[in-house]
């Protein structure tokens, strides 16, 4: 069995860091005269007494050092922690949600997924609105941090070959974790500022630049208007958004490398092009089937078509039109959207870029085969030779992610809700995206009236897929678990 | 480019097979004095003579031989031929279909796919069923030789696991390939009459005994009846449906080793063991569900469960009931089920269990992998490793499936038709199961009111997934053609 101590140590550490932070929402509440911050402030207060504690008790006086399975098991008990304890304000908010709404909310938050179980945001406190987009902008560096430093460590679904001191040149990108964490922390701020301005600048509230902003950036997709971007009438603001979508969904260690050395552009990276190429050519694409099969313009389209297919393959889930109106293909088409994926090394979820990249390669190297069947051809991503473990790890991932879709389909159903309602729910959840299909949880609807036990399910789902699938599932073999 | 001649040869003489054939329904029609029989001899007569004028014209004084691409072209080209020839009848008799739905009903038969555009068959003249029921017939044996003799030589999807001569003791199963040919004919031949005595004895009449048998042992699903098997009241009627079902599922290699060496049971095959037991398995599973939840009694829900889960697992796609009534779980399970199949080497389509097997060996590999990053294990399938060239084929497999069923379902939701007729649509042709899910195409439901342009995407659909995708897929390679 690993050791639990430095793992209870980190953990500790990192709801101190939460109790700090639900401090805002509670100043917010204080500014406006709203007796919510009450809760905030008890939130907090209990959240750190248990983070001191916990870190009193598991302190050692030797340096602290993981090995492979507590590095799991702490990636795994601390988002289930953090998603834990932030769910306590909603508990007692004005809004007063079950623990089953409010962890839902929580971990829709934090894995930066966007399913929203409230109805009236609109008249919402600033504390509850804040807090929800606190919990996707937190959510969001993790996502990035973990991406990084900890999952290419893990080797979980081909991301070994994304490690930080692999680029080109065998060269480490910045020298340690502490300068990488610092770089990705300076980056992630700066685009969450610029998207603030921009979206302020294009007619936003203020308050609504920030928390759009604090969303946008982290692909996460709470807004706060019920409505979503349907609220937003300035062509310009959907323009931004779709921009800076785009721009949290690119790797954060190619704009690091960019920083670094100006003769490393960050369109030069594989999956950088395969996301942006893809995201032109399609939305083009279906913005002209779009534009003459209901006859709007072709630019009114395509704003609105890039702007949807972006938020859904960069697993934000904003809704700026509810698009099942667009008909069958399109319903058919944003739900196959939602297993895609930006970039790895960014805040998106689902299966991303890269593993497609992998697939297809793999794929056309098969078909080539098929009728050669002695040539040898190395298989080749971004100009270097794949290395053999790449192709297994990510055809494993694809594979159990789909298992997982299937399995929280049935999961579903079980509590008799309908086919499309159950696997878009269960590919959104997994996805990390946001928004189902259908009348129930689709762009215009809302988690709010499923059963308990379905939205237990569908948290479930999102950590699963937060965690890449492995990091949570090893813990499940007995191997893990021996002395 | 490769030579078409020898490939023009084969396909004539299949066709001239295919005349005769037209034969059998056109004495059928005759017995009743049903003025179809003109129909069928009309099109035997255009049939032949286009079969002869092909094999004339191509013959060749040398042994006939064919070269790899040859060999996947004559595959292609055959099963098209086949299918559009034997579609003729259709149009002309009794119901008078148009082309489209005519060689919808075609393929549909003779990929053992078992969809139907056909509505009244109670009172249909026995020549157009017994048509139906014979290109079902044939198609099975057609897929079986294909599967042993044709596709593990082109290393289709990993099907080179299979190869006739890599039995245990690396003996070749029978010494020549004509044997091994007769040797399926005489097992498929004796396992129909089989199944027809014991439909006959359980109370069917002698038409229907005989009809069912062909569309039960070739896995095909077509039936005399627009209830299909809600027409046979007698619960003894569905236990021999389920197994002969079963039969018509399990490698019929393995049943040729099993009858020249009888400490070979057919049961020490992996892929065997694997569909039988999860038959059992789920069905006891699903029975205990569906006895609790309905208040059916186990042994009255366990007969209705075993023949549902089976006719689609086997991907023949009888129905005894309405399914879908049991409401959203079973929806869900169905559509899962759908992409199953038996075991290779059989009359299945879909993607089969040792697929599902070889993918569960990749998949705990690779978990186990990730806490031992350094440790080496040979993945070992059916007591033997795993050659290196399978996982990659498999895997490929497995995706290109995937991939087809998402572009056939956009291509279908481009007719309006709503998103579970799509995917369930699309599942089910690639599959060669039968039904869909949903009011139109579900089990209680029909292909009739589709649109044309939906029929011919199913077709080929179905196409795509008889031929294993590979066969076809190769032909759309630019090196395929080059001289």
């Amino acid at each position: 069995m690993p050791k639990a101590k430095p793992v209870l140590f980190v953990t500790g550490l990192l709801l101190c860091g939460l109790a700090a932070l639900m401090l805002l929402p509670a100043a917010a509440d204080v500014i406006v005269a709203n007796p919510d911050w009450r809760t905030f402030v008890l939130s907090s207060s209990f959240t750190g007494f248990v983070g001191v504690s916990m870190t009193l008790a598991s302190r050692d006086d030797r340096p602290l050092q993981l090995d492979l399975r507590q590095v799991f098991l702490l990636t795994a008990v601390s988002w289930l922690f953090l998603a834990a304890f932030a769910a306590l304000p909603f508990i007692n908010l004005t809004i007063q949600l079950d623990y089953a709404d409010a962890f839902f909310e929580a971990i829709s938050g934090l894995t930066t997924t966007g399913s929203t179980v409230l109805v009236g945001l609109d008249t919402m406190p600033p504390g509850i609105l804040l807090w929800r987009s606190l919990l996707q902008w937190l959510g969001g560096v993790g996502i990035i941090v973990m991406a990084i430093l900890v999952l290419p460590f893990l080797r979980v679904g081909g991301m070994q070959l994304f490690r930080a001191e692999s680029s080109e040149r065998s060269a480490k990108v910045v020298a340690r974790p502490a300068q990488l964490v610092a770089y990705i922390a300076l980056i992630y701020f700066a685009l969450s500022a610029a998207c603030a301005i921009a979206y302020r600048a294009s007619g936003m509230s203020f308050f609504d630049a920030i928390n759009h902003a604090m969303t946008t950036v982290s692909t996460g997709g709470y807004s706060t208007h019920d409505v979503s971007f349907s609220a937003f009438q300035n062509p310009a603001t959907l323009w931004i958004s779709t921009l800076f979508m785009v721009l949290g969904a690119l790797p954060f260690v190619a704009y690091i490398r960019t920083l670094q050395r100006w003769r490393e552009p960050i369109w030069r990276e594989s999956q950088v092009r395969g996301l942006v190429g893809f995201l032109v050519l399609f939305s083009l694409a279906a913005s002209a089937w779009h534009a003459v099969s209901s006859g709007v313009s072709f630019v009114d389209a395509l704003r609105l078509t890039l702007f949807q297919v972006t938020s859904i393959v960069t697993t934000t889930g904003y809704a700026a039109i509810d698009y099942e109106t667009w008909g069958a293909l399109a319903t058919g088409m944003f739900f196959f959207l939602t297993f895609m994926g930006g970039c790895t090394g960014s805040t998106c979820g689902a299966i991303k870029i890269f593993r497609f990249q992998v697939l297809s390669i793999m794929a056309r190297s098969y078909l080539a085969n098929l009728l050669r069947p002695h040539s040898i051809k190395v298989a080749r991503y971004q100009n270097r030779p794949l290395p053999d473990d790449i192709a297994p790890s990510v055809l494993a991932f694809i594979f159990i992610y789909l298992a997982s879709v299937a399995v929280l389909t049935l999961g579903l159903t079980a509590f008799q809700l309908d086919f499309l309602t159950s696997i878009s729910g269960a590919a959104t959840a997994l996805g990390n995206v946001g928004p189902g299909l259908g009348p129930i949880i689709g762009p215009a609807g809302n988690f709010s009236s499923l059963p308990d036990g379905a939205k237990w399910l569908l948290s479930a789902g999102m950590l699963l897929g937060r965690l890449e699938l492995f990091t949570l599932l090893v813990l499940f073999q007995r191997e893990f678990w021996r002395w």
